[in-house]
Order: structure tokens, then sequence, then C-alpha cells
């Protein structure tokens, strides 16, 4: 299966990574937005300008869009699913609606297959949510995220006047964590369920305290979180924080009936965050395409996708070896 | 959608429980091989004659079938499949090929619509291997089953002479599980994962050191794992362990570059098996109803099952609150 990567940042770097581990997938090229020449791919795979992805239209069978939800995708998705099967990792949740109608339509105009919110969440947690709600109606679900790095944080306290560059960590909170798959189901704020653990450089001279409180005030996405602020050095910075783990555990607890409880869990702990995805919306693509091939057009997610169709394997040796 | 429950045991009994939290499912009644005058079900629907199964055909959208692996589904499943959409919890893993060929064969002749091998080991635990092994094509999967009963382990110690009763349960090492979740990837044998423990009825002047030995030295069942015994009194057996718990965990360690590892997990903490597996199957029901719908016919696993399938929400109310 032909593939091509539309946008080369981290998760484009991750989708690279992937191939390596899925010799039926052929790399065809990158696609950016930047002049081609200053980019390098670390596969050494060709690199292109977003404009020429047109000269590849019937050769490339998905187009895996790498870019960001804010900005790119909104415009990309709908765009390019007029001219290829594609996947995103679109994760505005409140927007997703919205971003699926218009994706379907053009997709569906045109003869298209697209899969939208495909990754780890949304993606394999919110398969999990899923499977855990159709398993058992009954109950509560509760999603924890991290240890890991929050960009969108990390970004919000990068552009405090003063603030050379931030690293910013969601941590669950243990105790609450505990409660929850221990089955008690508690209600919990947000405040409950996670930390914001910040690791910022000042620039020099800047007010330390000031920044602190600009952080901890931050509404959104501080104020209703207990924060902690660590200052460091652009060195310990580099050296201590240029990673990107993620994960978190999607959980479940109800039951069966009066006497009868049960606990659901789904947990991930990724090294990289982009790679992880990378690898997952790879799968995706490779789903996608045998879709396309049976005729399924139009924009799905993950919740439409056989499991089966994610596999490298034929369908007898998934039953033999997996089931 | 119109449900029967063929099959009265623990099992059957646990769909029936289902039906509380799933309103959109109406069940018909349940069928049986023993006098239905002398089965009284739990919500009071009616109880028919096995034989009476045949007056249902086109009533009942799916029949659930709630016999054992060993001697009942290898027959009935295929003989049943003629006549209705079917669903079994089939768990043979060795002759899941075969039944599968049999199954389909049946089902596609007559245009019925089949799921084998549904609940939640083969089933849920099956789904978690085959969607970490697509996001993760470069890894090891490990499966741990219990703290749980496990019913063919406590029949074959029913059966050494002098035993009155018992209940068996696997345990999963807690060493093993450790090094596992942290991503060592440990290679372990059969007696490094699970260890088994027998609580034991032995009738009056049995010789309960030959007992344990017998037990200790079976073949497949015990002479691979170490086993603890315990005597105790019938009242004993009856009163600490007359429940049905089980669950497990799969975890799939692995990377996507030299620099980066990864750990998945999916587990299950149950109260009762057969209530959680019975919930399960209401759903594969569900989602087989659908598919037959479409006119998708034949044999399927969880593998070929849409997930969006087996909730009762609607896809647009699915990606809004669950993606």
């Amino acid at each position: 299966m032909k593939i091509g990567i539309y946008g080369y940042g981290n998760l484009g770097r991750g989708v690279e990574k992937a191939f390596a581990c899925n010799p039926d997938m052929e790399l065809v090229g990158v696609f950016t937005r930047r002049d081609p020449s200053t980019v390098q791919t670390e596969s050494g795979c060709p690199v292109y300008a977003a404009a020429k992805a047109e000269d590849f239209e019937g050769v490339i069978d998905v187009m895996i869009l790498c870019g960001g939800s804010a900005t790119d995708l909104p415009e990309m998705t709908p765009e390019m699913a007029r001219r290829f099967n594609v996947v995103d990792s679109f994760d505005t949740h409140a927007c997703i609606p919205e971003h699926f109608a218009k994706v379907d339509q053009a997709a569906f105009q045109t003869g298209h297959t697209a899969l939208i919110s495909a990754g780890w969440d949304p993606g394999l947690f919110s398969l999990a949510r899923l499977y855990m709600n159709a398993a058992l109606p009954e109950g509560k679900d509760y999603t924890f995220w991290g240890r890991g790095v929050s960009q969108g944080h990390s970004d919000a306290i990068r552009r405090i006047p003063g603030v050379k560059d931030a690293r910013q960590y969601t941590v669950p909170v243990e105790e609450a964590l505990a409660q929850v798959r221990a089955g008690l189901q508690p209600e919990l704020t947000v405040r409950q369920k996670h930390l914001r653990e910040c690791y910022v450089v000042a620039e020099e001279g800047a007010d330390k305290a000031a920044i602190e409180k600009t952080i901890r005030e931050m509404p959104n996405y501080f104020a209703d979180y207990d924060t902690v602020v660590h200052f460091v050095s652009l060195e310990e910075l580099r050296r201590d924080h240029s990673a990107l783990p993620h994960g978190g555990e999607v959980i479940r607890s109800g039951k069966t009936s009066a006497e009868n409880k049960h606990i659901m869990s789904f947990s991930l702990k990724l090294d990289s965050n982009p790679e992880f995805t990378g690898s997952v919306l790879l799968a995706c693509a490779r789903a996608l395409g045998k879709m396309h091939a049976r005729g399924v057009f139009g924009c799905h997610t993950m919740f439409d996708v056989a499991p089966a169709d994610l596999s490298a394997l034929p369908p007898e040796e998934l039953r033999k070896k997996l089931l």
C-alpha cells in the first residue's frame, strides 16, 4: 500500500519511523509547506512541496495528514479528501461533529474514504470507552492522562513575557487513580484528577514570581489545577525535558447486578507520544485502504473500523494467533 | 431486537441479567434441554423446550448459545446457525479454525449470520491483543489470567476419588506481572506466570495426602505449576468460595524506534465471570443483528465487528460522547 505523509513535524516524523515495522506499507514521499530543499528526512525518502501532492493523485493509496488541529486540519482534511483517501488525528473534541460533516461531504462527493481523529486520544482511548460502555452499560468512565508532556500547555507558558522556553507535564493524581481502580466511583473535580508540573526557563532579569503567578492563574490552562512551577536553566530543560513521553488510563467501573461489580482498564505508557501516534495512524491507513478497496466511501472514525482491517495479517491467521 | 437464550446454566443466567441494562434488547425466552416445567427463570421470562426453538424461526433476531465448548457448541452452533443468527462463546482455542469453518458454511448456506468465540477471552482480550499488535508491531504480548475461578480445573479436582467438591483459583504471579508491566520483556515459563490455588472438600476418611499428590501431579492441569492445596469443610467452601470472580491482564511491551519503548495494558477485574461474559454476549448479539440487517452473512468473530455496532447509541452520539 502506497502512503504519503503530508506535514513533516514531530508527528510526520513519527509516522515515518513506523514504516520500519510495517513492511507491507510503502512510504512514497513527504509533502511539506516549507522549501523541500531545506528538509532532510530521517529515512531518506523524497521530499516534495505540498503543492506537488496533486501529481500523486491515483498513485498514493492513503495520505496521512500530520498538521495541527487548531488551524491546519479544519481546512486541510476536507480539501485533501477531495483528492486522496486521508487519515488525520484531529483532536479538538468539541469540533469533531463539524469536522466530520465537512470531511464526509468532501470524501463522499469524490469517491474517497477518510478517517478522522485517529491516534490514542481520540483513538485507542475512545475505542476503550466504547467497548467498555458496550460491555458494561451501567457504570462510570474515567480518563486520566499522563504523566506526559502537553504541547498546548507548554506553548501557553512560552507565550508569557519573560519566558524563554517551557515544558508542562500533566500528572494524574495517584490517590484519585487508586480510588477509581478500587471501584469506588468517586466524583472527582478537575483539580482532584490531575496536577500540572511546569519546567520554565526565564529570561535573564525576568520577574520569576510574576511569571509563576501568571501561570498559576491562567484560566482554563492552570487556574483549576494544583500547579507546580520549577525554574530551570536552558541546559537543564534541554537535557532533562526534551523527550515527549505521554500516556494515561481509561477506567470503567460498573455492575451487572446488585451483587456484582466489575472494573475494566486500558492504559498506555509511552516514551514518545508522536512515534506511538504515528504508528497508530499507519495502522489506520492500512484499514482505510482496505475499506476503500471494498467500496466504502465518506468519513469514518476508528469506531467504524473492523479491528481485523488494522492488521497486516490475514483473518485466518489472526483467528489462529490472537483470538 | 428480539433475543433468545439457548442453554440455561451460569452463562445463560448471566445473559438474562444483562437485559436490565440494555433496554433496546428484548428477551423472548429461554430454551433448555431440561424439562421446562422444572426451570424457573430469574426474570420470569418464558422457558421452552430446546426442540421448540424451531417455532421461533423468523421471530428471534439473534439466538445466544450458552452451551459448553467441550461437547455442546461444536454440534450446537453449526446446527443452530442453519435456523438463526447465533452468538457463541466457544473457547477451545486450538479448535477455533475448525469450528469457524463449520459454522461459516452452515450460516452462509442459509443466509444467517454468526459470531463465535465472543466474551472476554476469547473476546475483549483477543481484541486487546489485535489492537496492540497493530499499534505496536514490534513487541511482545503477555496474557495473565486471574485471580479467578477456573471451572475446568475445579472439575478436574472433583473427578479425583475421595473429593466431594473443589474450587480452583488461577493466580497470576505478582513478580512476573511487575516485570512485564515495567517493560522488561522477560521470557516466562508456565510456572513463572501463574500459580494454582485449590480449595478441596475431602470425603470422610479420604486420604488427603494422596488427593494432594494426585492434584499436584495431574498432567496439563497442575504438574507444570506451583500448586497450593487447602482442605476445607463443605460449609467453608460454600460460604467463602461460591462466587465466580475472574479477570486478568493483556500487556504488550514494544518499541517504535531504538530509543522509544511503549507499554500497553488492558485489564479486567470481574466479580462474576458469567454475568460479565453474558453482558458482552448481549452487546455482540446487538452488533450481529445490525450486520445481518446490512446483508452480512456467514461466520465472524469480534475481529470483524465494527465497534460502533456493539453500542445502542447512534454513531453521531458515539462521536460526540466517547470519541
